[in-house]
């Protein structure tokens, strides 16, 4: 079956924004966008929420032990692995109404224009939320997907810890979403996943749909600096040993390395844990992760190595110890070409204009695709504008882009 | 009557030392020190404990609505206004076992031998112990002396937030030491402090008795910056408005200015208030408080002045706005001359090595002096070591200031 042969179907897409409406309402920012971190009181609201839904249109739900829910509609050969479709429900501390969350609404969406047309795919299709795929709560993100793709066993995702030392396996339980089920350990025919892009590149080109081919090389490095509680007063400079004064160096000098490197090159810092924290004591503690990001693999090196440099020269300058205590790269992940195609046939036979691209930032996609073929599809948001409770998407393109989405995740279905 | 007609007493060391192992059994360190934060529980436990022994030698206690805790013993004529003796039983997160504790319990044990002793002073001596003098819990520091001083009204003490947003007077009610008297309004004859020096010069030059005839003229800011939300992926460069960052090049550059002017000059910064503070997000809030000191009044305002120049450099560099929330001074106080004469003559009188110093640190002293002729007198402290928890005294030239001071404060209140 190819995307053409389906009966010139389209998702309800009053359905879909109405749904989105709902979602907006769960969990409020200060700013009017979101503030819906993993595992809080409105990530449980919103959880139980999707799962309403996707019951009543005749999914099976069932919670892993990470608190990912899968909402599972049977196809004609239920032996066969099924087509995984989702994104995740949470949000950063200040987000948007979209990220992550048009990509899991869109599913349920496509599961229901399926039913409300008596369509019944090949293979089962399940739409999947991630739980805590921003890490604004727990960290790392996409902790969940992680875990999934086999990266970390399930007690290492349990005994993360949030700032006030809550463990995440003690808050899955408390909003009752630890499920029974483990985390993997089965096959997934594929993953596609629909996000806004997060940058300014599709509105600019006014295209609707965006194929992600790779993504930007990212390096990250955690980065503890150690010196000594003193007194901010009698003690002299040459005597003190601020641990907070070496990551500062560290970052500005981690800021300059960026702007040598843009405009493709960016480098960020966004946290730092300082300790004591406090007035009159010099901090003996401190802890950034900073990140460099380029398109190209050997560039992104480069600044790694810079970066490197200057973590030395800071710790240095402020007469501290440094330790790189974590490191990781993603990004070079490869996405499957077969997949892709789809998406790309879709937009063609719809007549909608699509673009391929390049992802900056991080998705669940990137795990998954270590242990499934897998598609990363972005549809275009307002001013490239996103973890900001400003985000804002266009219906129009929006809806181009559910669509041909759903006509890809159709046509792998019945495969 | 003047120290040498004293009947030669002197403290009991032993018994000082007692209380002094006592207090550093409560809210012991994680390295060994003290983590006494002010109106922790910790902090409930040595005020309980402050108040059992002054009642036990016959002193009358009162706690007004700072929380301050007055121990009072009556003398000759108590319609005269009392000698004030004092410190604060409150440490930093991770500090020592005698910073401001040294002057409570000596200030006790003046009390404890002259109801030895059978003497009563013509005026009445009370021993103080400021809340929250260290400022680790609820900033600013020494902010009941600075209340009682009429610097700022009770309800301002009353509504200062700690770091989890639980309120100063609601913790003050919690701990039982939300006194009825009011703070302040009465006249002091004279307020007498001692305190480790916190810096290692009188170690150096062999002396026991240091009397402050002055501080280091200390200028703070609170800088608080605002940029904007954006995700760390795909945001360029020149679109970040990165708050932390403008803060660490801030940082970087004021600790700069500390060495231009070191040994003598120093800037400090040790806390940073950062929002969201999370993986994946820039920071769209960072707040910083730095200060600047100096011995000499012209070259701390000549750092401000560099400060002031620093400060918006490093805002045009991350691109986002500064604003100055809060500039304070503090250091150029007069301490009184007769007081410290007074403890001058009882060092010659008991042939302690004593010299004339400067205060680096702020001290409850400082505000008080304001209202009161004050007396702030320093011993020795190992290395100069403070606000740490390796923080240690000796015992001999520690019990020989205590009884000069003792000398000095017997003095004043006979006078």
């Amino acid at each position: 079956m190819s995307p053409s042969s389906l009966p010139n179907l389209s998702i309800d897409a009053d359905r879909l924004w109405s749904t989105l409406e709902r979602s907006a309402e769960i969990g409020v920012g200060k700013a009017g966008g979101l503030r819906r971190v993993a595992l809080s009181d409105d990530d449980k609201v919103m959880r139980d929420q999707f799962v309403e839904w996707c019951r009543s249109c005749g999914c099976t739900v069932t919670v892993d032990a990470a608190g990912n829910i899968f909402a599972r509609r049977a196809g004609r050969e239920n032996d066969l692995p099924p087509v995984v479709v989702g994104s995740h429900l949470d949000t950063q501390a200040a987000g948007g109404r979209f990220d992550g969350i048009l990509g899991v609404l869109s599913g349920l969406e496509i599961l229901r224009t399926l039913e409300d047309n008596g369509i019944t795919t090949r293979r089962p299709i399940e739409v999947v939320n991630w739980t805590n795929e921003e890490g604004a709560r727990f960290a790392p993100p996409m902790a969940a997907s992680l875990r999934l793709a086999g990266i970390q066993p399930i007690e290492w995702l349990h005994d993360l810890r949030d700032d006030d030392g809550i463990r995440f396996g003690d808050e899955l339980a408390r909003i009752s979403y630890l499920g029974d089920v483990p985390v993997g350990g089965r096959d997934l025919d594929s993953y596609f996943e629909l996000h806004i892009e997060q940058d300014d590149l599709m509105e600019k080109e006014g295209k609707s749909v965006g194929v992600v081919t790779g993504g930007y090389m990212s390096h990250a490095l955690t980065c503890v600096f150690r010196g000594e509680c003193a007194h901010t007063g009698p003690t002299e400079m040459k005597k003190r040993r601020n641990a907070m004064i070496g990551a500062s160096y560290f970052l500005a000098a981690v800021n300059d390395i960026g702007w040598e490197y843009e405009p493709v090159g960016r480098t960020s810092a966004s946290r730092m844990i300082i300790w004591p924290n406090k007035f009159g004591i010099l901090p003996e503690y401190a802890e950034v992760t900073v990140d460099m990001r380029h398109l190209e693999r050997d560039l992104t090196n480069e600044m790694v190595a810079k970066t490197r440099v200057a973590l030395e020269e800071a710790a240095r300058k402020a007469n501290v110890d440094v330790e790189i205590t974590a490191e990781w790269t993603f990004g070079d992940e490869v996405f499957d070409p077969d997949c892709a195609q789809l998406v790309r046939d879709a937009a063609a036979a719809r007549g909608v204009s699509r673009m391929d691209i390049k992802s900056i930032a991080g998705h669940d996609a990137y795990y998954i695709s270590r242990i499934a073929p897998t598609a990363l599809v972005f549809s275009p948001c307002v001013d490239g504008i996103t973890h900001n409770e400003a985000e804002d998407i266009r219906r129009e393109p929006t809806v181009e882009a559910v669509n041909v989405f759903f006509d890809a995740v159709v046509a792998r279905a019945d495969r």
